[in-house]
């Protein structure tokens, strides 16, 4: 239900949507499907646009690669054509292959003319390292989980260490899935504007919460000699905005930002690939007619939007993070929630602006 | 064995490698999975570059995306760190899912550290859409077919309607796999650079050989009513000359003029990609020393390679079109090889352009 | 006044506009101002887009780098922000920073708010290297030469050695400003698209319009020892159908095809950029309203503009060959317009092909 | 001389140089023309390579736009061909032309080839647009300014109101020339990473260092009713590890971190533009071979250089705000130092973080 108390975005002045969730955005869902096994703590995770067959109602999007370390597939497509024509696959890097086997079959049965009287279909499958936690090379996803992942679909879904998020870590804690939501004036309507992230990204030591650099005091905890693991961070934006892909990719971008205000610094092997996506015009894959108007809005005030984009990525990073679980890795051994880490800096000693970060974050 | 005359490429004054094939490049191996069946007219070749394990031993690479209508993995990671890491996989676009995930288990199986002590792999899958002719969603490509590939993979290989270029269509004719090679000197040395493609692009009006127009004749045939399908080809150069990812993405750049010289424009639906790698210089995915040397070219003379890229290119598009055969499509109609178009076209009074094309073409 | 016989494009079946130039999109006016004096063969051209005060409605615009090696000013901010908000000048490299200065200078007399209560303005220069024929290092164009060009600015222009164009080589016969437009149904209205090159680019023996490879011939005359200069080539692209700036983008992209069907290869030197705009939406750098509506067409037949993009520029191309007159070049020798090539092939033995290809271009 | 206590950098382990500025750099020099006058409060900063002639023998460089609201020149060239061949140039928006002419003239007199038996040079001129402070619109910077600053090149400079940076600002604070640099150990062999910044970027609220959030109680000061201005950051990195061009231009995307963490979010007004060389490698404008070796890098511990580039380029943000002073802008205006901002928030009451940070950056 993202954070219950979205304070920590001094960076804008908008606030959070009914649920503080990515589906606030009208029409979103969210599925999960968690994997947990003596081996295996992996899993997929599903956005679901608000279109009944979205590749014949095609929506504008964009992608932003801030660190190409990553190996999702669609985004090529996407760059060139400024469009979104499968639901989102969120799951573990050696999954993608399964991924893009379900999204292609399930694009075969909705539309009867793929591979007939028409082309094919863009699979977008995204994906983080979850080897720290899982037995990755187990390849414990299959298309029926990803099933199962479509029929939890809902605008109400969990955070933390479920669907993809499941086996991973950020900033060597345990991490997973994030998601918020903030709401802004524009010529008197209202909009809103969602993300979600998996994350799976950053060293201990750099975190850094609401001005706490808390990692520098969790990296002493027994828990924490220096660990130098893969990470990535995937983040989904969605709104009602109805940016053009231009200008969805200038939004994607500023993702960064918000990745970046907890501390982190773009590592080399971290993969930060953020998509957004606008539900309000919709793009027929075989329109009636080639000349049409579409909702527009002007680049003019778009310094609102970007503070808006980084406080909601910012706060779903928080998010994943806050809702994630102490959860015991592939070797064994702990990797701790963000709440416990706390718990187990203020054992040393009571630190006030530790406590009060707690309360913050309803921890 | 590439085009028995490489006469065509007045753009370079190099000559054609021993086999006249990407395989000139020393270590190069083609491996092709021909699947050809009642419905299935489809396959998988595989390029693999000369490395024993290339996940331990990158080798430099670049991507250029002329246009981007096109559903291959991995590319994001070859744009921002500039390595190829495993061998690439040519197949159908709805297969790239089942190409990923056997990428994924080779690489498993060769390196017992992924996913241990070490990070996840950039599996390289490139597809064309050869729907036209093959019930492409009868998913017809398993693991096994791509196992298969590899096993047959060698320096010497067929061309045309092999492997991945089974059931793809160039220019309206059969199209499929092209090779071919140049040399030339540099500084006293020879160095080969070599282009496969899998060709699936162009329309037939279009199609222009050697300044022959040959494309607006053959369109009269009864065959060729207008047909307006998907097209795309994927192209991979291999070189031994030591090119950094920087300059190989200008080389890769060039293949867009030697696609474009045989008459066609770009089309909105063609995926057409390159991807260039460069045999001179290994990197190591744990080296023991940061620095150290590598061999490297100057852009002073890039003009010579260029050229040489053009020509390769485009004779290997034409090595494609000259080797297919006329293949009965999964509607029961004929694609015509180049050859027998021409010959149709022939039958209603001879042509002596036309006449010598076929000369030059060995046709 | 472009080509009397536009013939030569069987890529696209539209028509020329009225003049066969860019002018031909409603409103778009051209000036030059040509530099002829003993030791200076240069000048300025100008491209006036159809508003009045363009900083204050700006157009949206997109570029496309083919080989990017060039000095253009503007080319960044396009790219962000996907808008033109100055006139486009055309001149020699060396003189970039004059027409800077001339475009800040007449911005800030058009927008007195400018740098006061609003920001700064990006002038657009593109260039390409006449130092061939011109004597380039004496630095031969003023701010007063770049106004008088658009004191010129008319409907109705001069091709060939006029203005920016004066000294330019094209495959090493002479070349210069060139232009041509062509019209297109869609959904039953007309629309048009028109190119105006400053050609600058290519070798000679590499020459060919039409299929006949007519450099080869020209290379063999006395006048053509090789020569292996700097080339590039400037495209600008106008059009009143409603692209936004991703599809300018792709638009622009194409111009390369028409670059090279005449020949070339992107040669290593050769700064081959293209700039696209169109007339149809206006974007106010001080919007009353942040949504609004725009007109924008579907890319469901980007095959069609495509095409038409890739023979207004090909003709474009051929446009500035066939205006261009033989020149003394800064050394004392001729530079040889197309025309008196093609007539000194011919002294050594009519070819009929070549006959007929002077007939075709007005020769 | 930077920050006498680069103690802020918890990104990173290294250690500033001698100078702590980009000097430390072996051989480069930085020269500043500071221009004020009743209406003029501007300037030009040149950073000079350690090269006898760095058209004839280039270094390795990248650029990454950040945010693309600029008008820099040379970047298309750098971009291509991953060379710098000019000392750079930094000023105030509308004098960029002034800036390419002058580099134009300058290597015209020391390339007696350029225009005749070489091509052009490519000028690389950046800027922020200081119309807030200056009176922009005077156009006030002559080429003499610009020689002026190549005389007093040094590798010891002044920081803050100097040079380009005269009349800049930076979170609504004074800005203006910032720089930092810092050490590291590769392979036991000690390299040099310095950067010199233009800072012209940020709103007052956000500006936040070392985890205080100073901005928010600066902008209660009379002072700061809310501005809304242009920014931009020009960012220069400059280092002796033997980078290629592509390792560049990841080193400069880090830029972005090192801007951010103060505070700002990439505003869309912002140019916010990097430009990265090495000083390892030569490469010449007139090869004698064109096979070489060159050093090289291994981008496995890529994360030590990046934190390395975060934490100088944040320094050297500081630096500019902690070098600046109080100055009039063009309405008569005071646009407060960091320093006497901070003086002012204290005297409503002694805030302890505030004075220790004071005390940290030695206000």
């Amino acid at each position: 239900m993202g954070l219950q108390q979205p304070l920590l975005d001094n960076i804008s002045e908008t606030k959070a949507g009914k649920m503080n969730l990515i589906s606030d955005v009208l029409g979103i869902k969210v599925g999960h499907k968690t994997i947990q096994t003596e081996r295996l703590k992996t899993g997929v995770t599903v956005i679901v646009p608000p279109v009944d067959n979205i590749f014949a109602h095609k929506l504008p999007a964009a992608v932003q690669v801030i660190n190409g370390f990553g190996k999702s597939t669609g985004l090529v497509q996407v760059e060139e054509l400024g469009t979104l024509e499968t639901p989102i696959v969120l799951t573990n890097t050696l999954s993608v292959g399964v991924g893009y086997n379900y999204l292609v079959k399930k694009a075969l049965v909705e539309n009867p003319e793929i591979g007939l009287s028409t082309g094919t279909v863009n699979p977008l499958v995204m994906e983080c390292n979850d080897g720290a936690v899982n037995n990755i090379r187990d390849l414990g996803v299959s298309e029926e989980d990803i099933a199962a992942a479509f029929d939890n679909a809902s605008a109400e879904f969990a955070e933390g260490c479920v669907g993809g998020g499941t086996g991973m870590c950020c900033y060597d804690l345990k991490g997973g899935i994030g998601s918020a939501s903030r709401q802004i004036e524009i010529d008197g309507q209202t909009f809103t504007l969602g993300v979600l992230v998996m994350s799976n990204y950053g060293y201990v030591q750099d975190l850094n919460i609401y001005n706490q650099p808390v990692g520098q005091k969790i990296k002493e905890l027994d828990e924490y000699q220096r660990r130098d693991e893969d990470g990535s961070i995937i983040s989904i934006i969605a709104t009602d905005i109805p940016f053009n892909s231009r200008q969805l990719k200038r939004i994607a971008k500023r993702s960064s930002v918000g990745i970046t205000r907890t501390g982190s610094f773009i590592g080399n092997d971290s993969g930060e690939i953020t998509l957004a996506f606008s539900t309000a015009n919709q793009i027929d894959h075989e329109p009636k007619k080639q000349l049409t108007t579409q909702l527009a809005i002007s680049d003019d005030q778009m310094d609102r939007y970007f503070r808006m984009t980084v406080a909601t990525e910012e706060e779903s990073v928080l998010s994943s993070l806050v809702h994630a679980q102490t959860t015991k890795d592939r070797k064994g051994e702990y990797r701790l929630s963000l709440a416990d880490a706390l718990k187990k800096v203020q054992e040393n000693g009571i630190d006030p602006a530790i406590s009060k970060l707690q309360e913050q974050l309803g921890l």
